[in-house]
């Protein structure tokens, strides 16, 4: 990632705001805002606002169970036992704002998230960055020939750099072209000056689906944890998991007590089918269950087995 | 409104808070967080938190359109182009948080805006307070005979005195027989040691809507925009508008840019079919133009007629 | 539930309509349209529309995967395999439109599940009806000791003849007064022609909570079901529950496939913590495991074997 | 626009299907039901489900009205008083769902519409159609030197040709490369059976933003009424523009009335700022006003003249 001096010296400026306020802050966070994060080779994750902090699910909570709350004694209990119990909607009590930088392919999957608010760089009125999502030689893998959606072995040797120059040439090239419609280079220079551009929200087009484009995204802490459980999961494609991750690691600053809840309960924790529960119940009374008895299909039987480390297995 | 000293002590303390943060900040607001702004008899409206102001608005929208934006040369000329045109993603960019009191027959209209963060008080963990709300004499209004939702002529003399006692003996019987369901009284006292209580959450439905509830109510600048936009106006029933008309004094301090947009293109702002537009065009024109040449109905000539503060109404 | 003749008659004409459609159909739900399925003492859930069957998710999911689809061979595989996976849109694909008649105490809860479109009957308009809930005696629980929003044991004998008294008694002074307010009847009977009424959107905050409203409810399968899992569950409210159960019949009518997933991995499925999935593993290695070496609070492991049937648990 | 074999025989088995239902139907639009709608050079707007017609709306607005509606005699008056006074609600009671074929940089602006369900083709499971969206030479307009998103003159001659030839070989290009990737071609072909083809995930990267994806789009009618008024509007890009209109007429054979009542209030409409409303005021009385006396800024003026097609615009 390399930012422009323009782009450093707006976070620097920043970074050096200090106002007084009322508000709760969470100190951590503070620490890291504004900073862009990098991911991937041209990409970043800033946090460049938030509101609230791990209390205010507590305040929230305690509005609505009023006296109610007095049992539980500590916010940490609460905020364990709203998550546990699925109590959502003091979570969304805390909001927060990020800068993101990203390739067109992962913003298409990750606008899917439909309970945020977007403002994207538009390709309208502006010409996009001259910049695209080139993957690591670690990332080439081919496609999963178990999963239909996975990755599977690394492809290697000659075919990796073909790939690889594939996806640099295509991507210059339609650049090139785009810059050639637009009769302008990205920095803005015109090319003739004797001809007309073609109109931007046309020349677009013609770019690939790994150009960059950014967008300030804001959403609250509830739809966040839903977000990262999904996209932070190891199912999730690579290119967005590494966002997601990145992005974690900010929820942890911002409210560790609901970070470490959300862990445990959400991302380490295993769902059951009524079904798979009964096969549970005999496992632990050391009753023999197979996948004949167990009224399970075989897809639903290895899917426990991996849920709970085990190794039974079957093909 | 009367508070509680624990509620008074309570403010007083997040009013004494004093943390720095690299933030924007609202300056105005922050004057008056956490501050009680009294609404009705019993009620009140607090901003308990906020993120962004004007600038963040103006942030989000530069991010969109880019070097596009250098056009517009100041803030305030962009944050009114927005809100001329209904771009409306960047009024998104900033959140504010309510600590709201209310009666339950208001908070069944106000909950219908969806598009908010709520956490109420919940009368199935809790106790509601003993208040209710009790109408000035100045809002008996009569049944409107002309408009099916709205108020006529005030009630007077004996009728008003006979509603304020209903309404008065009919909150304080119910609330009492509520207690006496309870076996407890609402500040905690066990009426009966030998008796077990009612489960509270049968007992409420003892209460009549004029007691009141609370909620931490938390949206973003757009959506608060337009649930002002409906209940501040002259048509929404005047014990949600004084709610209103409270949290439009809140954005004033908040985004006073935004807020002088809101009033020139929302709330002073006339919507014209057109069907009407043609009669606009024709009477700009000098052209003579009445209600049976118009091609509106008798009523919609009327509300143009009235839009603009023209006399020549129909009946 | 005791049905005007008006609204009998509606019914029947609704019931007597047959148009031809291109569209899918689900024939067991279509024997019950429009049927009034009676709910509490005057509450009523009827199903008035809905649009796709089973096979309308079957048919966007293989738009989403393509020819990805092929190798899931049934229809029924793949709703469970969505169903399992959290692959929720397809869900999404189905809408269906309830007209229900219920206590404004339970709609307050209803409304809560915002991702849902509603038009409720106005009491700024019109004037309620003379309907209240009263609970059967059977339904007279006391308090929870143990949880603060549970029903503990039966109030019975002399006290629960108290509590219905007051119920039906305060319920009808009310609403006679709310007439009397108004200077009309519930059946539209002006009480004295001299008078006015009083504005209606004001008599109505004289009525207890348990009077009846009603509305059109309309909602995806998705949000459908996610309303069906908390309100439909043990630890919800009766009042609603009694809803939820017959909603969820409905629902077995209609996406027979769905329902049969549904049950299968939401409603009798068990969500495990990363802690306690440790717990379960020991458990099913046979090895000795208990509170104290488990690193769950009591209340956590309480609700672990509470899950899964077993009967270690500890006070 | 070209169906496959197998599409066409899907779209005549759907329309060869005749049910029986008491719900209510929509004749006109039952005639088109499932029909491939042809947009641009490869897409299409195929309406594939509906629930509810203009009664349907009128239905739920008597249950908000109660015995109140009865004063507005005609379903028809009904539905433009609704729409007159943005009575929102009863227009969410009617649902639509559309299957699309479109573009991917349309895709993009359309998807920011986040009220509504949808099931994209997913290029992680499956290969993308090869087809590319090639504007025709009458769309080639050159950026706009006045308005910083629209387009203005035509180019011509020998750049026109230049940019047309640009869009296919690079698409061509890209997309032939995309196939050397994934070593497989868009009919399944299996281009060198010793190698393995890179996952789906990574090579749809290298595609342009003008390859066609598809997907399954619901709504309700009032955000399908306010995406058409936003995309149907001549300030929209055509490529979306065209979309737009033809679901537009989609809608008029759906909710004719509703159509009618939607052009007059909101498409024909215009909307008149406070300041706007002083200028109009003066005019109608014949008094002379112009840009220097009448407060508004000069693209103020500007607009405000153009929206009532009178001539006084200023320079």
């Amino acid at each position: 990632m390399k930012l422009t001096i323009e782009q450093k010296k707006e976070i620097t400026d920043q970074q050096s705001q200090k106002h007084e306020t009322k508000r709760v802050t969470s100190p951590e966070l503070e620490k890291i805002l504004y900073e862009a994060l990098p991911v991937l080779d041209h990409g970043f994750v800033r946090v460049v606002d938030y509101m609230g902090d791990d209390t205010s699910i507590v305040q929230s909570a305690r509005v609505s169970y009023g006296k109610g709350t007095k049992k539980v004694s500590t916010d940490e209990g609460l905020i364990k036992y709203l998550m546990r119990h699925w109590h959502s909607t003091p979570f969304e009590m805390c909001e927060i704002k990020y800068h993101v930088k990203l390739p067109i392919f992962i913003a298409r999957q990750w606008i899917r998230h439909r309970t945020a608010n977007v403002n994207e760089y538009s390709a309208r009125y502006s010409i996009l960055d001259k910049e695209f999502y080139i993957p690591k030689k670690e990332q080439l893998s081919a496609q999963s020939t178990i999963n239909r959606q996975g990755r599977g072995d690394l492809i290697t040797g000659d075919q990796a750099d073909e790939v690889l120059k594939i996806l640099k040439d295509d991507a210059t090239r339609t650049y090139g072209n785009y810059e050639t419609m637009l009769n302008e280079r990205f920095d803005g220079t015109i090319i003739d000056e004797k001809k007309a551009g073609l109109a931007r929200e046309l020349a677009r087009m013609n770019l690939t689906l790994n150009s960059y484009t950014q967008w300030y995204w804001k959403t609250d802490l509830l739809n966040l944890l839903n977000f990262l459980f999904l996209r932070a999961d190891s199912h999730a494609q690579y290119e967005i998991r590494v966002y997601a991750e990145t992005m974690l690691e900010t929820v942890k600053k911002w409210v560790p007590i609901t970070h470490a809840a959300f862990l445990d309960y959400r991302v380490g924790a295993v769902h059951v089918s009524a079904k798979g529960k009964k096969v549970i119940k005999q496992m632990a009374k050391g009753e023999k269950v197979n996948v004949e008895n167990s009224g399970l299909s075989k897809r639903e039987w290895n899917e426990l087995m991996v849920s709970f480390d085990f190794s039974d297995k079957v093909i």
